[in-house]
């Protein structure tokens, strides 16, 4: 079930501590150039390093394996993968019996009935999104002149960004932030009714990034407080601009030709440096568990170029559907 | 593209005043009991006549087409419809040349060359969700021993629900609400991780219904301003039991056995009984538009079966995709 | 499990002796002129009632209930169907019993547990073809300017047609048939591949008709026995026309330009007048089965248009999927 | 478009002179001990070298890169790939302007606009079928008790294989041949009715490899010349057991619990050492062509074990489909 899209579709693999992480993008037009120099320009983006991010370093560096030739997509499938350098794997078993809060642990023990590889939290760990940004710089390059860009709004509440990341480190702990994206140079049309609506398309690519407990389109959950008269944008010219944008960019699951506007909540991630309470499922008591090691107090940090790949890649795939379905007799 | 679901899968069809809405519901095991009274049972919930809700009464009789036999589902594809027998339709056309303010008028037609049914929204309506409660019915017994129940947290802000729709009303005007949905008898083990994971799979359900602005999973927003300490579930239990429910009942994309948790912003309905400006296209220039008739004051007030329905719809085909790849050998 | 094609796509529902048959058509471009006239044409040269078809009346008048408005496409689902008037039904019960050789009484039994609705076959009937004929007339206008044409080539082995039914009908027996079909005006281009080559595609779509046992594109299994200096079609002008058509206007899975070409065998019926030899589940014995009633004693009369109709859908799903990905930029 | 199957799913890259070939397996139970040794039985009877297959050697050996730990599978999408040791790569440019006579040298400069990878038929060559091998080895674990097992019946119409083939060698052609391929150990069930009746569902993946021209089930063509009386297989004991198996196992889409069995004509393959004439699209005029370097005399040899492959993987995802929808409640 690891794929997404219809006509533009990616299906990713890979783990954590594996041989690697990849992704296939399937139903690229030809003659689109692609080097890795252009995908390392967003997937640097995703790094670690910074402050609230995890200084361990990750060896991202993109291999093209097929689909592209002398520089330009051929039409075949293309696939992009890194390798994992770093496979050593500190005991990761002990979560089986110990599992940490907030992860997979438990859950994934119990439903791949004691197979699923637990190393680094296997495939449920962050570092698959890089297969989503590596493919999300591909579909930028479908959907121009659309431009997608994404933002921190603000971390554990606060605007003070980088102040707020210090006090969660210097505390032991990790922080939740809030993003924001948008899509200018939108057409009219994108999106089909009801079941492929725009947000029903862009919302299935974004709950595919893990730590994501929200999503909102325009006024969001401020629109459930708010009367008809003050919600409803005002359309203003004929290629239907509006003075407000309340829709976000959306009427009915159609792009409307405003910008796309979405807001996504990120939790604080589970690792932290402080003692916590879990359930030992070898004794049956509650212990106190401690993490080792070096983790992102702050995920939220690194996570804007996915959701703006996120964003990009379900227009990619509604552009082609456009193409297809509305593009007219040749 | 009007297909959701892998295995439980339902196709949409239908229009506002055209000749009926139905649904096709395709990979339903044989043997599960189904009439038209057990359908009723949550169409009449969807209904209209509420204060708030417009009094015009709909013609929601469903009939099952196929699929069933002698009470029970036979495995074949199940089609349910309703006629509509009110397709009496007043003048949507102006609507082209004059569109309302947060309706599909502009993008539909200029999405489908001017060919879109226009007559009361056609296939963009708020009617064609009663496809999704019709399947819905079914879905609930597929997941059993689950439970799906959803209801209205606030409208306008107000917990006074009433009160909040009737000022609403008499400002000639309309009111979103808030709508909290959960499913208890989870089991652990729900879910794909990554691209149909549990969020990913219930986000494409619920953003396929009309008037959603914003959905998020247990803690949702407020996990942006929170720390890791305090957003992490204590495990509690050999169960996975949670002290708390931030999690809102998914980790890594996956169920954890507790409830399953989300919350939906429904926005004000678009049409209300106030002038407006909008621009008209053929002067040129932003006119006053009144729209006649009555309409939902508050849309979100027939919302909540249609959010359970969803959530059922979404769990269904998990639960089969879980019996196919993880049911193990026989 | 019922839906083919992967933009313009088909799913079918109904049962021989239920309500209805009938069919939704998704991703169908708007303004295409689609009326029950034109659905007709290709759905009356489906019906019984020549020489060696079952002279039984089958009441076929399509009702376009929802995607056509004015006369036209609208972008929005089509659902066509087809009330089935006569639903008196025979017992069909006893053949779960005393299961007719060739038939599906016993798998269908099987593998739905008895659930299955038995009468007329139920949803393995032939009637259901209806729904894929009236979905072919819409395809046919996307594939303009491709013409697809079917016709018997032989029946029992015999081009004498009418005299070779005649001699099973007097046998009380039925009689297999060879078709062949093809579609001019071909592109170059169409068919994916590997996974969705033009072959691929087209057999998913005639194996789903029943009564098919073979299928062949070009040369088909001569090519088993020929040489490739033999087989090579040779390449004549700038536009790839061929001197030969052994490819049967395929290379590699892609159309080459010229004539898609490819034939397909027809199993005799299996309700024969004869008495038959067949395990009594009842009994545990071999007992002589009559089947009574009036049936076709060649069906394969009546399949040409079903085979025209599987082609265009396959070909409009490919002609779609063109426009999508090498459409080139606008 | 480069996925089969729709629980169990296969999805496909690379290209004969490229990086390498490879796939990803997505909807697999984990718990199934996979390692390189097991998948190479599968793919050394693939190789060349025998009689009439070309003696260049291919490095095949396969990587597993994701979704296998120690040594079974986790329920993670497993990615095995070969890489391409030998990318040298003699001039294929010159087949763009005097295009190979049943090559895919025209439809892939036309189609892809001249971007396409033409090394070796990049994307289109039969290195592909790797792929589908690798894939079908994991297959056969899922399926079991079913084994699968094909053999060549006959080449050029003859069988004395050795003996054909040498003929065609020493006449600087090639040959075509017949396989036949069969199931045993089918439980009564698989397959659903019309459009993903086993046959339709097997044909998918038959008419994916490379080179086929026919298939054909139970009596296949010879069907198109028979009578009812004579084609209906009697059905024995209580089990389904037929005294003659004309449905070569399958009724109504249906595994009837016989053996299922098919049969494919492959093509004698298009290079051949002979000088063959092809138009020139550069001069306008007709030229005599000469392939140079070595190639398979009768592809046909290294076939039966991919068309066990592809019979495997679509048995594989209709066991799963079952197991989903009719595996009853837990």
């Amino acid at each position: 079930m690891n794929t997404l899209g219809k006509i533009f579709r990616i299906s990713v693999f890979g783990e954590s501590h594996g041989e690697g992480v990849g992704v296939i993008i399937d139903g690229c037009p030809p003659g689109i150039m692609v080097d890795e120099e252009m995908l390392l320009r967003d997937i640097d983006r995703r790094k670690s390093g910074k402050k609230g991010t995890t200084p361990r370093k990750e060896y991202d560096i993109p291999v093209i394996m097929s689909g592209v030739f002398k520089g330009y997509t051929t039409g075949a499938p293309i696939m992009i993968m890194t390798e994992n350098t770093n496979k050593r794997s500190p005991d990761y078993n002990k979560f089986s019996d110990i599992p940490r809060p907030g992860h997979t642990d438990m859950v994934a023990d119990q439903k791949y009935g004691g197979f699923s590889d637990t190393r680094g939290s296997g495939h449920f760990s962050g570092r698959l999104t890089w297969s989503m940004v590596a493919a999300g710089a591909i579909a930028r390059k479908i959907i121009e002149p659309i431009v997608v860009g994404a933002g921190i709004l603000s971390v554990g509440g606060n605007k003070n960004i980088e102040e707020e990341v210090e006090r969660a480190v210097a505390a032991k702990d990790s922080v939740g932030g809030l993003i924001e994206c948008s899509a200018s140079g939108m057409p009219v049309g994108l999106g089909e009714p009801l079941y492929y609506s725009l947000e029903a398309a862009v919302s299935s690519y974004i709950y595919s990034i893990p730590a994501i407990k929200g999503l909102e389109f325009g006024s969001g959950f401020r629109a459930a407080n708010m009367r008809g008269s003050e919600h409803n944008d005002v359309i203003e010219n004929e290629f239907g601009k509006t003075s407000t944008n309340n829709a976000g960019g959306v009427n009915g699951g159609i792009s409307n030709g405003n910008d796309l506007v979405l807001r996504v909540a990120v939790k604080p991630p589970s690792s932290i440096s402080r003692p916590q309470k879990t359930y030992n499922r070898k004794t049956g008591k509650i212990d106190l568990l401690e993490i080792e090691g070096r983790h992102d107090a702050c995920i939220a940090l690194r996570i804007p170029v996915i959701i703006e790949a996120a964003l990009s890649l379900a227009l990619a795939d509604l552009v082609l559907i456009n193409k297809a379905i509305y593009g007219g007799k040749e």
